[in-house]
């Protein structure tokens, strides 16, 4: 059903997502333009090797005219949409480790989840469908190339996406400042997960608190209360990747 | 020496730092400028309480161009300059959970760290003194309060510091993707620590590395080889705390 949805992703900034996108191969790269004035790197290199006759040099004003982030670091590509995944086919891993945003609308944020989640092992993310453009370039840069690798269903809520997991025997976290439990203390870790993290200040959605089947919390040992949600998906994936010592999974996508 | 050194943080946008400047009450606070259209939260109400006469309600033109970061919220508050800690009152704490950043110079970033480290009970901070501003608005910002808690040392390079750190009985850890040692397997965690951060890309620096007692990454599960710094500081202050399981320190400062 979802299957062809495109979720953007079409323009490419920054030297690692880029190196992603043409290492990946899951898509086809339309453009890879570079500025005449960019700061060599291995990086750089290797995009250049691998870009071939796609790459263009260019004026450093023309890139900067073309880029919609604010920190292209000299590289830009185009390639085809990325094409959203099935829900269903993601709930049907039996190694599922799903990752959801729940409200989070910060394309900042957003990258940086995706990022740090892929370097957990995620197999795949849920988003939900509320914006015509989900991976904007923004998106892209900050996600460092984990679009190229994690599937993304797009789901039209959250808490339908949960009734889903339930079903197919998915066990539902949700990350909250209030939850019930630390998040070092959860036992569901080794199970099929998706993992659910809210928008900073406002937390999860109230629907979405009920349909989580345990609400977890991070210590905080500071005077501050809350991490951002950028850091508290790194510290939670990153415990959970610990506890499914998931080190011989196969790649996902 | 350095005890009354200033580090910057004169001027505190964004509705959690500012509302943190005004609770800490470490510093004195010079002035609170609340735009006349800033979306009313529980934040606002309490910066708004706290600040009592220092309040200024401007128009969000002239907020605007107060602004030196590009998300205030709506609140910009101006107070004395922190001021530096000693490095050897820090290296004394028989608790001492100290961070050191070598070569993170993107604002965005370093205030990030300073953020998460707070909320895993950092007891300070270990910052090279090679620029002017040390705390600018942008990272006061990110930073959302971590500022006015956890005392930072500014020092003249950081493998000196490690020097110091050996001296005084702490041991130094560096995060290192080619870290022999897994952050999970550290056998260090419950001691007095520093431990350091390098930029990405370029990693510690080949001294800094020299110096620490012992290496360690974050186990990568994904395709994408890396951590951004801000989610590799989350994941490893957060394994540190939980592994040092510091629920009963006083705060520190």
């Amino acid at each position: 059903m979802t299957r062809r949805e495109t979720l953007g992703g079409e323009q490419v900034e920054g030297r690692r997502a880029v190196r992603e996108l043409l290492r990946a191969r899951v898509r086809t790269v339309r453009s890879v333009q570079v500025s005449r004035r960019a700061e060599p790197d291995e990086t750089l290199d290797e995009i250049v090797a691998l870009a071939g006759p796609l790459l263009r040099r260019v004026a450093p004003e023309a890139l900067r005219a073309t880029a919609r982030s604010d920190a292209h670091q000299g590289v830009v590509a185009t390639a085809e949409p990325l094409r959203a995944a099935d829900l269903d086919d993601l709930l049907g891993d039996p190694d599922a480790f799903l990752v959801a945003l729940d409200g989070v609308t910060d394309p900042q944020n957003v990258g940086a989840v995706l990022r740090t989640a892929e370097t957990a092992g995620a197999s795949g993310f849920v988003l939900p469908r509320h914006r015509s453009a989900l991976v904007t370039p923004v998106v892209a840069k900050a996600a460092a190339g984990a679009i190229e690798y994690v599937p993304i269903a797009l789901v039209s809520g959250i808490p339908a996406a949960l009734e889903r997991a339930a079903r197919a025997g998915v066990w539902a976290v949700g990350l909250d400042e209030r939850g019930e439990r630390s998040l070092f203390d959860l036992t569901l870790a080794e199970q099929p997960i998706m993992v659910v993290f809210g928008a900073e200040g406002r937390g999860l959605a109230r629907l979405t608190r009920k349909r989580c089947d345990v609400l977890v919390h991070i210590p905080v040992r500071g005077q501050i209360a809350s991490l951002n949600v950028a850091a508290a998906a790194a510290v939670t994936c990153h415990e959970l990747a610990r506890r499914r010592n998931s080190i011989d999974r196969p790649p996902p996508g």
